[in-house]
């Protein structure tokens, strides 16, 4: 959830105390990071320059409380894809192509079909991402995992592709990529919220429903800056793609919120904030466009000189 | 625990489920690598061809229930330590130098003190080894993880040195470099062992001793080969250094086994073969060389013409 190239993201952490331990980690983490490691590339994802040219972006991530509602409903595969999808679009905010996947598998006790349903959601979007899947840890951790529940952790490589960015200003415009529902963030919350509700098959459906790959769609545009919507939504993300001294204005007619959040928020009487800082509200991307490059995208909104404390605004 | 280039490790692991699973799965994963996958380096870590040259090993890993030990003693920065040398050791096989790496760390809930403490070994540990800690993601998930257990994942990625290495034949010998202890495999069993036994700091010492990092004794020694001993034993990581029809065979009277292997034995009446099997029984890591190559080395064994099922005997 930082910034300034240490691109440590979180899901589903007390953000403050998060930040304030960050504080105190970070020399320590910037001591390790010699000038391969390019600072200013946009935070979603790591950038190492390579020592014979080129560089890398990589990203590590998790899929949070979403397997607590895939082990209820038995049903992992869309999980797989959940990983690899979150990992991808994180490089491809760098501008980067993956290359390769690889996971971390941990449980009480291997349950091979669960595995095996895991390993097809996986193998399913390295494919189409075209990138590989390398290799991977599984683990058995007994008294670490309950008996049926397991943890999910994937790591992207891919090479960035130096394309010349002009520098985000005010009077940009901002596409909105739609989401098909959560991705892989507020699950903590939407847990809750159907606390007690029978899984029937179409909830398990809306809320197991896959993190969208934005890799192909951000080819069709020539954008300037992206943001992936994850763990913060809009407000917590969007900022980390802009400038400082710029915000952002967004119009939310432009878009139409799946009605999954609509039953979140009527369900468990969640306030306005609370749903726009935890869940994307159905644009799992946002990029910062010149205005003559945006033609014909989705326009949900325009960046902004910062005037207030709030750096985005949801109108 | 496989190999064909697929190189997917498992701790702790029912192995026999696990290799069942992983036939069925072996033909999606195939599916998803191309020839940038180079099969056959070494199944310690996944070797990747860059696109402009260049080959990329990486390695993700664990570091199994030693963290149950951690939290038991309240001492964590060791498992710090611990990940990022199992992951720079794995890749090492390959004949890479470590560029960066990046954690995946779950928790039910944080707890800044312990995480302070995880990133101080990493860190550390990435020092020594000369690679960026490039980022990471730290997870909140009540309901998988217990309050105060935590997983802690790594993943790193490094560049092939592109030395000739010669291959590997009988007569060729053995080289032993020692092990400080557990290192990070084969705590379900020791903690069985270690059961209702008062954490004293002695013990707790022993236990939680940091997994070494090779990567400078690797580079003093000209080697064909190299098997990091993980979960499964000298038996079970040794042969992944060899070519098929070739055996080893070591004599323990070389090597010296580290009290705590002795230890649990006794205080467990755990079998040799169990032993031998679970533990790295004070090697860490085998390097395979030319007989030329190995003066002046603690030579362990050779490498035999393989004639019985087993490919290690140990004498």
């Amino acid at each position: 959830m930082s910034s300034e190239g240490l691109s440590y993201a979180a899901a589903g952490v007390d953000i403050a105390a998060y930040e304030k331990v960050l504080e105190r980690v970070k020399p320590l983490i910037a001591a390790t990071q010699g000038q391969e490691v390019a600072a200013g590339v946009g935070p979603f994802a790591g950038v190492y320059s390579l020592p014979g040219g080129g560089r890398l972006a990589a990203s590590a991530d998790g899929v949070g409380t979403k397997i607590k509602v895939a082990i209820a409903a038995g049903s992992h595969k869309g999980i797989g894809v959940d990983i690899v999808n979150h990992c991808v679009n994180d490089i491809a905010c760098a501008g980067a192509r993956p290359l390769f996947f690889m996971d971390y598998f941990a449980t009480g006790k291997l349950d091979p079909p669960v595995f095996e349903q895991l390993v097809e959601g996986m193998t399913e979007a390295c494919r189409d991402a075209g990138c590989a899947l390398l290799g991977g840890e599984t683990a058995e951790m007994p008294g670490v995992y309950a008996l049926g529940d397991y943890d999910l952790a994937g790591f992207v490589v891919g090479m960035v592709e130096e394309v010349e960015r002009e520098r985000v200003r005010a009077g940009d415009l901002l596409v909105g990529l739609p989401s098909n529902g959560l991705h892989t963030n507020g699950y903590s919350l939407a847990r809750k919220v159907f606390e007690g509700v029978p899984m029937t098959k179409k909830l398990a459906d809306q809320l197991l429903a896959a993190h969208r790959s934005y890799i192909e769609d951000m080819r069709a545009v020539q954008w300037k800056a992206a943001a992936h919507i994850t763990g913060g939504g809009i407000p917590g993300n969007l900022p980390r793609a802009l400038p400082d001294g710029l915000g952002a204005v967004l119009d939310r007619s432009k878009w139409s919120v799946p009605p999954i959040f609509t039953e979140i928020q009527k369900r468990g009487r969640v306030s306005d904030d609370e749903m726009w800082n935890t869940f994307n509200m159905g644009l799992g991307m946002i990029l910062v466009c010149d205005p003559n490059a945006a033609r014909g995208a989705r326009v949900v909104g325009e960046v902004v000189e910062q005037t207030g404390p709030d750096r985005v605004t949801i109108r």
